[in-house]
C-alpha cells in the first residue's frame, strides 16, 4: 500500500486499518512514512506501533522526528524506548538531541549506564568509539560449544549480532574469535579453546573509522571488535554501521574534489550561511591563484596586443590543460583512497602519465590546429597546436603529481581538487601559450 | 612476520618455518603476498598451503596470478581448486580468464554444472545476476526448526552463508525468510513458517547491482535473495559483495566527476591507450564547447583592444564562476546519488542556490574590487566587482541546475562534470563580464 493511501486511512481515523496495513511494511519504512508526519501524527502513529518493534523503528527516524517524539512522550514511554535501543543507536539519538533532553534522559539513567554513555558521548565524531556498540556476546575459552550455544539462544534478542562471538581472558583481553557457523558446526562438548580463530583483527577506540572501514573491505568481515588501550574489549562494530562510513567518506572526497568542506547533514537540510562557510574558503584561495594568471597575462601584454586573436584560444588552451590534470588527478585520489595505488609507485605512473598525455596532446592538438587555421591561418595553427601539446602535457602531470605530494606530506590526496589543479594548470598554461606565440613570432 | 622476512625464508629454502609464518597470516594477506611473486614462487608457495584455505586464498589472488597458476597446476588440482571456490568466486575468476582456459574448465566440468556457469557468464556486467552466488540454505516451511538447524550443521562449510536461510515452495517461489538467529530463539518444535519473515526484500537477476546496493544499505541486509523472471529463487548476494559494488559506483562517479570514463580495473594495470580512449573523449567535446567562449572573447575584441587590462581579470572571473558552479554541481550530484534529494527538490534546492550564490557573490566581489583598484583604478574595481557578484550567481545556478536536468532526461547527473560545469560557466562569464564591461565604459 502506498503512502498516499496509508495517509488516507489516517485521515479516515480508520486506525485497525491503518495499523495492519502499515505493520506490512519493513521498520526502515514505517520510520520513512513517520518522517513525513506532523508532531501530533508522529506521536499518534508511533503509539500504534507493537512494543518489540517500536524501539527499531524509532532507531530508523530522522532527527527530527525523534527530538519531537522525545518531548512528546512521558517519561516512561521514553524509557522504555530508550532501554530497547542498542547501545550504539542510542549514543547516535543521544548525539542529536538538545542539551535539555540529553540531561533529562541521564538524570533517569541509572549510574553505571550514565557513566559509559558519558564515555562514548567523549570518543572523537571520526573514532571507533564513536560508532562502535557494546552488545556484543563473549565467552571464556573453557566453555563448552553446547553451553555457547545455549547462551546465544538467551542473548540473541538482546545482542546486536550474534553471528561472531569474542572469546576473552578473566581481565577482558581478547583471546580468539568464534562465529556462530563454527559453533554449529563444531561437535558440542569441544571446548572453545579448541575451535576458535586466534588469528584476530581488532582496532582500538581511536583508530579512525576509515580505517576500520578498510578492514573490514579487505577482509570481508560482518563485525570487528573493538579494544581499549588496555587492550581489552569494549566493544564490537558491525558491518550494516561500516556501509554508513564508507558512504561518508566518499561524500567526503567527493565535496574536497569540489573545494566544499565536510558536509555531514541532508543538504535539504543545511541552511545558507553553513554552505556559505563551506564554500567561500576555498573559493577565495582560488581567487588569489588566479592572480597568478593575471599577472602572466599582464606580463604577455605586448604580444596580446600585437595578435588580439590569441586571445580568442586562451580559454580553449587553459582549460585544456586544466582539463586533462583535473582527470588525472582524479585518477589518483580515487586510486590512493582505494589504496589501489601507493606513494611508492607515484614515478612508474608518472612515466605512464607521459605517455598517455603526449598521446592526449596530440589529438587534441590536431583537433585545435583545424580551428586555429580557420579563424587565424597557418601562423596561429602552428602556435595553438603545440601550445595544446606542450599545455596538456604541463597540466597532466601537475594534476598526477599533486595528489602524490600531498600524500607524502600527510595531507589528503583529495585536496587536489579539479578547481585547484585548473588553476595552477592555468597559469603554467598562460606562460607556455604566451612563450610559444611571443618565441613563434619573434616578437 | 613482514613480507621481506618471508621473503628471506623462501630464498633460504627454509619451508617448515616459512609455512608456518605463512600461515600466521589471514588468507587474504597470504594471497596479497602470493601476487608479489614471480611465476615459479606463486606456484611452490600455493602448493604449500594447506588443502582447506588454498581454493580461499586463491579467491583472494589478483586475475594474473590466478591466470598464471592455472595453467601452471596440473589438471587434477585445478579441478580440486575449482570444487572449492564458491560459485561466484569461480564465476569472477572465469571471467578474468583467456578463452582457452575457460574452455579447458568447462571440458572438464559436468554438464549440469557446465551449463549453470555458461548462464551465469551471460549475465550482463553490472546485473544483480552478475554477482549473485548460488550456496544458499533453503528450506521447505512445513521442516521444524530443530531439523532445520540440523542441516544447517550440514550445509554450513558448503555455503556462502547460513546466517540467512529461505523458505521455498516445490516450485522454488520464495515464501519466507528465517535468520539463523531466528532458529537459535526458536523452541525447536516450532516449524519454520510459524517463525518465517513474510515481509521479503528481494530483487530480480536482471536489476541493476547498484539498486541492490541501495536496498541492502538501506534495510541493513546481510544477504539478499535473488529470484529469475518466474518468480524463483535462483540466488543470493551477500554484503561484502555489495560492499564492493558500493565502491565500484563511487570510484565510477568520482572518476565522471572529472570527465573520465569506467575504469574498472587497477591503474597500475591500464594501458596507455586504454587511459587514452577513457580520456580523450570528453576533452574532445570540451575543446568544442571552449570554441564559444573563444567567439565570445571575440565578440568583444574591440572593448578588449581598449582595455586591454580588463584580459587581466579573464582567468580570474570565468574561473570563479566555474568554480562556484562546480561546487554546486558537486553537492547536487552526490546528494542525488545517494537519494538524499530527489529530482522533485529542485526548486526548493534552487531558491536555497540563490541566496547561497548571491553571498558568495558578495564576499568574492569584496575581494577581487580590492585587487581591481590596486591593479586599475575605480573603474575596473566597479566593473570586476560587477561582474563577480553576476558571474558567480549564474555559474552556481547553472551547476546546481545541471544534474537535475539530466537526471530528468534520464542520464546520470555525474555527467555533470567540473569541467563540463567550468565550459558552460566560462561562455556565460565571458558574456557578463564584457558585456558589464562595454556598458560600463559606454563602448
Amino acid at each position: 500500500m502506498n503512502t498516499e493511501m496509508l495517509l488516507k486511512l489516517l485521515q479516515e481515523k480508520n486506525y485497525p486499518r491503518f495499523k495492519e496495513e502499515l505493520l506490512k511494511k519493513q521498520n526502515v519504512d514505517i520510520a520513512e512514512f513517520i518522517d513525513t508526519l506532523d508532531a501530533k501524527a508522529t506521536l499518534l502513529v508511533f503509539r500504534l506501533l507493537p512494543k518489540e518493534i517500536a524501539a527499531d523503528v524509532f532507531s530508523y527516524l530522522s532527527p527530527e522526528s525523534q527530538s519531537q517524539l522525545s518531548v512528546a512522550v512521558n517519561e516512561e514511554e521514553l524509557q522504555e524506548i530508550l532501554n530497547e535501543l542498542f547501545f550504539d543507536d542510542k549514543i547516535d539519538f543521544l548525539e542529536e538531541m538538545p542539551a535539555n533532553v540529553v540531561k533529562r534522559i541521564l538524570r533517569n539513567s541509572p549510574e553505571t549506564e550514565r557513566n559509559l554513555i558519558n564515555q562514548f558521548l567523549k570518543y572523537p565524531d571520526d573514532s571507533a568509539g564513536s560508532i562502535m556498540t557494546i552488545e556484543f556476546v563473549d565467552f571464556k575459552k573453557e566453555l563448552l560449544v553446547r553451553q555457547a550455544l545455549e547462551r546465544i539462544r538467551e542473548y540473541a534478542p538482546v545482542k546486536e549480532t550474534v553471528y561472531t562471538c569474542y572469546v576473552t581472558d578473566s581481565s577482558r583481553h581478547l583471546e580468539g574469535i568464534v562465529s556462530l557457523r563454527d559453533l554449529v558446526i563444531a561437535s558440542p562438548e569441544k571446548k572453545l579453546a579448541e575451535i576458535m580463530n586466534t588469528k584476530i583483527i581488532s582496532v582500538k577506540t581511536t583508530d579512525d573509522k576509515e580505517y576500520v572501514a578498510d578492514l573490514m573491505k579487505k577482509y570481508d568481515l560482518l563485525a570487528i571488535p573493538v579494544t581499549d588501550n588496555e587492550n581489552r574489549l569494549v566493544g564490537i562494530i558491525t558491518v550494516d554501521d561500516i556501509v554508513d562510513v564508507i558512504e561518508e567518506e566518499n561524500t567526503e572526497d567527493f565535496h574536497k574534489m569540489a573545494t566544499v568542506g565536510k558536509i555531514d547533514i541532508n543538504l535539504l537540510d543545511a541552511g545558507p550561511f553553513f554552505l556559505l562557510r563551506k564554500r567561500l574558503p576555498w573559493l577565495l584561495v582560488l581567487i588569489f591563484m588566479n592572480i597568478f594568471s593575471g599577472a602572466g597575462i599582464a606580463y604577455f601584454e605586448n604580444t596580446i596586443q600585437t595578435v588580439i586573436g590569441l586571445v580568442f584560444f586562451l580559454p580553449l588552451l587553459i582549460n585544456s590543460a586544466g582539463n586533462a590534470g583535473s582527470q588525472a588527478a582524479a585518477l589518483m585520489i580515487r586510486a590512493l583512497a582505494l589504496g589501489d595505488v601507493k606513494t611508492g609507485d607515484w614515478f612508474r605512473l608518472l612515466q605512464k602519465e607521459i605517455i598517455v598525455s603526449v598521446l592526449l596532446g596530440i589529438a587534441m592538438a590536431a583537433a585545435v590546429s583545424l580551428i586555429g587555421f580557420v579563424q587565424g591561418g597557418l601562423n596561429v595553427a602552428v602556435i595553438v597546436a603545440l601550445a595544446m601539446a606542450a599545455v596538456v602535457l604541463v597540466g597532466s602531470t601537475i594534476g598526477m603529481s599533486l595528489p602524490f605530494l600531498l600524500d607524502k606530506l600527510k595531507l589528503d590526496p583529495a585536496t587536489a581538487s579539479g578547481p585547484l589543479v585548473t588553476s595552477i594548470a592555468d597559469i603554467a598554461g598562460i606562460i607556455i601559450y604566451f612563450s610559444i606565440a611571443t618565441w613563434y613570432l619573434g616578437l
